[in-house]
């Protein structure tokens, strides 16, 4: 298959051609093809790598961290598709370890029967805590907020399966977390700090154990003062750590928190993800202070949405159309990121596919449209309008 | 006269030969000299702008602060030369109205009396309040922080006399502090903002009246948020506003911090200053919460410090000898910048001259070796040691 475009973005520039497409792989871009060839054309778009999240909870009609099933990560990879990401972590939140066990073992499950005809790939599991620090737990519930354990750590990666976790965010500050960093480290695992109330000097101190970045920077951390400068002032500072972003909103970051960063890290050290959850499928009534609503399921099959001003709405949660805009999608979050800091096609490039692809060891088959590499690509307007989504090769329901 | 150099910094970079100072000018740089001329031979000194201090109150043996007077501000010149300043502002402190127009009108006589046999040249007024927010007032006097008045700025400015004020400092949140801007920005005078419970939309709205940036960056102003990004991320955000850092110890300001403005603004919008107060002359017991000391006169002409682990010390107060290392030098900040971010030759020319002069409107006679301009320029070896000080031309006592 071929997919024709004057703009093919590869790491060496655009390129105009035929991107030649074969079991799933990038073969490479030709300039003319045979005419029996099976050949898309997508002259005015701009073919790009598919995102990849790497911290996403839920997304629309599935929610690992409410349902946290097999089923719940099916319905996320239909409905991520259609906001461009080609393939993300099932990310867990704080929960008892036996649940976590259960999550990973699930995860591992679907990611042994998928197929790209079930949309985005699970590349893999991001255990956001346990071992985070209660006082930045966010909305991670308190009571299943511990300290780091190298036994706990062992016992969640046997559940996942061999290779499977790829990121672990944890509180380096936390007893003994030196030690499950370094045990991760070794096991090829990427670790973040987040929900930490660390100092700078603590980060100073763990960061070549095989600690490479920031989890949901700004959110759940010890802030930045001039003689305390925190987890924030360790994100700004250390210029080889990696600042993860959940979805820019403009609520939970101020677009000008964000662009200071850029213009101290630049598009080559900022990761973009979601941190959505799935919102609409809570099993209980949930408070969101930042969008200022509570959630609650209602009856079989819908949500009821109250916000603080008193509007009130109820939806079917099982529709994505109804759901998809309880949360900014990936593709809505680029869309505010490229107006609020004027990143180029390569700039978001780099934070949605290249970035997480290095952090996350898997560069060598995601995170560029380069021979050999899987075929996870979308296409896009110059307005950041999702044209078409292609998942190892295989062209997926966007609408 | 001709001061020989390999290393003259100019604006167009580094120059060898003689640099030609003629009436207290410099006149340019030339290959060769006649053999009867006054040559003073810097072979390896660097020759460079002299440094511009635009927010002091006192210095070593002199406080324009604590004593207030002609005399202090005599003993600052003198003692300024010795750490490469070769001009400054007279620097208030909040105080009542009646005792600033006192100040102000003492440092316009001492501004008219000056040669530069006397040291250091005042160049102008830096009124630091009245108009400043309690909320953040530091050392500053709570009773005499008070909201903005023309009137009293119309006051403060004729004690000073035509075109001396060269800068006020103001929290732009009070109220009318928008008229005032106003006001002095058709004068001509440069407003910092300083001491200010600012938010961040604040300074978005009145940048434009007149408010050139930002004074003791960190210290005495609202903290960074993300979701309130206050006058430090003002500071940090917008690119065409200065950031003043007055003296860097490490203590007021962590080191990593600066670097990271450092690195948003570049030394392109960074201006040093001490802020320093002439310490040693307090006329009333004094604790200083960074240094964790008390200082106080003792007899007729000392100073006892008492440090809070109980260390006690008397020095002769009028001896600079004796006082120059109660508070950090300008040269030693400096020595501590270059050291921090590695800064360049022509990187702490822009901090410390070239943009100062620039910010107050004087970089038609200062702030650069350019022909036509006032020969201030020091001579300082590789490890930033000063070797000479030359005001207007005449060369100072620098031991």
């Amino acid at each position: 298959m071929f997919l024709y475009s004057e703009n093919i973005y590869t790491p060496e520039g655009f390129q105009k051609g035929y991107l030649n497409i074969e079991h799933g792989k990038i073969k490479g871009i030709v300039q003319e093809v045979d005419e029996k060839e099976d050949v898309v054309d997508y002259t005015n778009g701009i073919i790009i790598p598919g995102f990849i999240d790497m911290h996403i909870h839920g997304w629309a009609t599935g929610s690992f961290k409410f349902q946290g099933d097999k089923k719940a990560l099916q319905n996320m990879s239909k409905g991520l598709v259609k906001v461009g990401v080609t393939s993300y972590l099932a990310s867990t939140a704080t929960n008892a370890v036996e649940k976590l066990k259960k999550q990973a073992s699930d995860a591992r499950e679907f990611m042994e029967e998928w197929i790209p005809e079930k949309g985005s790939q699970v590349l893999g599991i991001h255990l956001e805590g346990p071992f985070i620090n209660k006082e930045y737990k966010g909305m991670q519930k308190e009571e299943y907020c511990i300290d780091p354990s190298i036994e706990i750590t062992e016992s969640l990666l046997e559940s996942a399966g061999e290779g499977n976790v790829k990121l672990m965010t944890l509180a380096p500050e936390l007893p003994n977390a030196d030690r499950v960093i370094t045990y991760l480290h070794e096991k090829g695992i990427q670790v973040s700090i987040g929900h930490s109330a660390a100092e700078f000097e603590d980060i100073a101190r763990v960061k070549d154990l095989g600690v490479g970045g920031f989890t949901h920077t700004f959110s759940g951390m010890r802030g930045f003062h001039h003689r305390r400068l925190g987890v924030v002032g360790a994100a700004m500072y250390f210029e080889d750590m990696y600042a993860e972003f959940s979805k820019q909103t403009g609520m939970t970051v101020k677009p000008e928190a964000f662009a200071i960063v850029y213009r101290l890290k630049g598009p080559e050290k900022i990761i973009l993800s979601t941190d959505c959850t799935g919102l609409a499928q809570v099993k209980e009534p949930f408070y969101h202070y930042i969008r200022k609503c509570t959630f609650s399921p209602y009856g079989e099959d819908s949500l009821k949405c109250v916000y603080d001003d008193g509007r009130e709405e109820i939806i079917n949660k099982y529709e994505y159309d109804n759901v998809k805009d309880v949360e900014l999608s990936y593709l809505g979050s680029i869309q505010n990121v490229v107006k609020n800091v004027k990143a180029s096609v390569s700039d978001i490039v780099k934070m949605t596919s290249e970035n997480p692809a290095k952090y996350l060891g898997v560069d060598s088959y995601k995170g560029s449209i380069e021979a050999g590499k899987d075929a996870d690509v979308i296409i896009i307007d110059d307005e950041w309008n999702l044209l078409d989504t292609y998942v190892k090769g295989v062209k997926q329901d966007i609408q």
